[in-house]
């Protein structure tokens, strides 16, 4: 990694060329470079929490004068008991995952002789652009390496000091591994985004790690392609026949557990047979958690007469406004709305939600299975919180973040999301021009998917030699 | 489909509702319509024909006139025997193939009763901006259907009259099926790609279908995926040890059966101990052909001084401009560098080609996956020709378009490259509260892949006959 004071066009160059370097580096050769950051990052533990106490200091003198929120000062900490140690973890998870590269997808026999296979391979040059989570840094780094890319990471300046400590160690890191040190660079220059993200020659992918304002920037302002999502407006539609004590649970989690979460939970659907036998419970249940219920019309009036409210819950039972319904809070706050049908709820959906996470709860396979099918977002549950919309919980290890685009990848990005693929094909003079009118016939033979008998993987030990001199750019 | 004047933004919302309905339709339901337009377009074959007759009578005049090219008359014409059945048996061919929706794709248990599963699914809405050549509109037809895909066609002015034949033809023949007819937009106004282009908020992926200007004008003016190439500049390095008789086989096919194709060779590499050895012999077969090879000092100098030529072919015989080798030739020209090292070779691909389609030709098995490793474009070959590059060779019946993208889909893209997936959990009240420290531990364990005992799939009459009604818009 180098810290580095270059112009954006320069960076961008210097990753696009390591990372042709880095794509062909073993799987041996990958996992040692994040085995020596690990040790970097452990050993030099007290180098950087000094420096994050550096960060931290400016910040609650900033927080102090008004102009940094608390939470953002929170999120700078990278003292807090156990959070060095999960982010130094999450490098020996990552490492511990299986190689997503050169991985054989699918294997065509086009005629004797001739095969096409598909291999993934790394994106290229990733543009990570985050706010002030110093440990990103880390997580970031080693889903980079792993996954072949490489990676131009841009912190926001809160986290400066912190930024400089670990880019530093992990730079002394890497001097000693086969990753090319232009593989991770990040930028301290200030008022440079603008420009990285004009480097569409040279940069392949852009993943935005902030606040909606961040995200819409960067998808605005750039042709590069970008992943990620600028919302989370998450809804929950609840039938009449799922049990009052499941529904709350549910809800509950969804709303309570961590409502600054782009997987919290921000619209409740209601149909109206629920009005008054499952909602008034679930209802109460969010009161007393201090959630604020903003309700349309007919449910606020279900509510209002179901029960004697105290004060305080009375307060927090509220007329819903039209933009109550287009609204990520992020706070304790849930928007309620009466549907008539299946369809009227799968209607809103489409037409409100930012087609982050969705859930229906019912008892009901056929209005279930129907609505798993026609909501068009990129997590769909039956009966389970929307909350569980994340990287670590579907198994990734970790990820790079939420996905609500239509293509390349959707919901919980992991290391698959970093990758893409290369058509390969290996014949013996065999030409277009025998094929097709009075020609030869396509066999078009699906064949089996085996790893390690094919055209990627060095045969002897004289081969693997010469990869690897290849890869040290001396052939 | 309707042929239509609406604005672009009527058009655009009308095909998002159209997407979400022909989302959940059945195979077999979008199967039928492609029955329906196969049928409608052989019965009304006479009908299409006349109108193109119209369109190559206007086309005439203005080639005549000099205001257009005799290549783009020669694309509009249906009437060439055979195309007009190959036009149809593409519909059929589309139809035959696997069913790319509602495939589980991954399924992990996540804990007792709690399974992840990745569906895929239509993206939504394409749009398809394509030149002349009419019988686009039908293959796109099927293809979006196929995938459960809306689509908005606007096709180019020099074919409007076929363009309107074929569309009434197909939007008389849907509305006798289950696909509703918004899911199939022509646009015919001019002068509205530009207001198409904005549509972001409802038009998920963009098709140029056409050459350079057109596909550099779509991916500068919108903030729509685009999917496509821009350039299809295909190299291939000949290694020394290669027999010249293959090496000729394949290199005047790459060049010279169809010098106007994005995957025709636009470029050799030639390595300097076959200047006097392989190249002389492919030189004269190029040259007898009529190509013209721009090469380079030292290539130029073994060429000439390797045989007498014939003044036809010393004329054909160039000096190589710098700007050749960054070049898209489309036409009977070559460039010829001479390189040092396999190295050498893969630093001007990666620097030069288009990312498109680029091979070599040795029978070293080191230096070919050294090649196919560090090569970054879409297709690499070993000792075959750059022409492969193509859906229908690849087996995918037909293709969209070749893309250069390193994201979603690369190379020849078929009906999986229309395609992305969903997340999907379903459980019984689990929620994210209950795991992680103190709570119970994910289980994370892959789960075999089977389909038809899962949430999209029916399980009886009743629930088929309820999904049919939701899917009509009536539950």
């Amino acid at each position: 990694m180098s810290l580095t004071n270059a112009t954006p066009l320069e960076v961008a160059k210097a990753a696009r060329v390591g990372a042709r370097r880095l794509a062909v580096l073993s799987t041996d050769e990958r996992n040692a470079a994040l085995t020596a950051i690990h040790q970097a990052l452990a050993q030099g533990k007290d180098a950087v929490l000094a420096a994050n106490r550096r960060d931290l200091d400016d910040a609650n003198k900033a927080a102090a004068g008004g102009t940094l929120s608390q939470s953002l000062v929170k999120r700078l900490d990278l003292g807090k008991p156990g959070k060095y140690e999960d982010m130094l973890q999450g490098i020996l998870d990552v490492r511990h995952l299986e190689d997503p590269i050169s991985k054989i997808t699918a294997r065509t026999l086009l005629d004797d002789n001739l095969t096409l296979s598909r291999i993934t391979c790394p994106i290229g040059v990733l543009l990570i652009i985050f706010e002030a989570r110093p440990e990103v840094i880390a997580n970031i780094s080693a889903l980079a390496i792993k996954s072949g890319n490489a990676a131009i990471l841009k912190g926001g300046r809160e986290s400066s000091h912190s930024f400089a400590a670990i880019a530093s160690l992990i730079s002394k890191a890497l001097a000693s591994t086969a990753v090319p040190p232009d593989c991770l660079q990040l930028v301290q220059t200030h008022d440079v985004i603008a420009d990285l993200l004009k480097q569409d020659s040279y940069i392949d992918l852009c993943i935005p790690r902030g606040g909606n304002k961040l995200v819409r920037y960067v998808k605005d302002s750039t042709s590069i392609p970008v992943l990620g999502h600028a919302d989370g407006i998450c809804t929950t539609y609840l039938r009449p026949d799922y049990p009052a004590e499941k529904a709350i649970k549910i809800i509950v989690d969804a709303k309570v557990s961590y409502p600054a979460g782009c997987n919290a939970l921000e619209q409740l659907l209601v149909d109206e047979a629920a009005l008054t036998t499952t909602l008034p419970p679930i209802a109460e249940a969010l009161l007393a958690k201090g959630v604020s219920l903003r309700c349309d019309a007919t449910s606020l009036a279900a509510l209002q007469s179901s029960k004697a409210l105290d004060a305080h819950s009375a307060a927090l039972l509220q007329p819903a406004s039209a933009t109550d319904f287009d609204t990520e809070f992020l706070d304790l706050v849930l928007a309620i709305k009466t549907v008539s049908s299946l369809d009227a709820a799968v209607e809103h959906i489409n037409a409100h939600s930012s087609h982050h996470t969705d859930a229906i709860l019912t008892l009901d396979g056929t209005a279930a299975r129907a609505f798993l099918a026609a909501v068009d977002s990129s997590s769909v549950y039956w009966n389970t919180s929307t909350r569980m919309a994340d990287g670590q919980r579907y198994g990734f290890g970790t990820e790079v973040g939420i996905s609500t685009n239509k293509i390349h990848s959707r919901g919980p990005v992991g290391l698959e999301g970093l990758t893409i693929y290369k058509w390969s094909i290996v014949g013996d003079a065999q030409v277009s021009g025998d094929y097709g009118a009075g020609g030869r016939a396509w066999k078009h033979q699906k064949l089996p998917l085996e790893r390690g008998d094919d055209e990627f993987v060095a045969r002897s030990e004289e081969e693997r030699e010469l990869l690897r001199k290849f890869r040290a750019g001396r052939v």
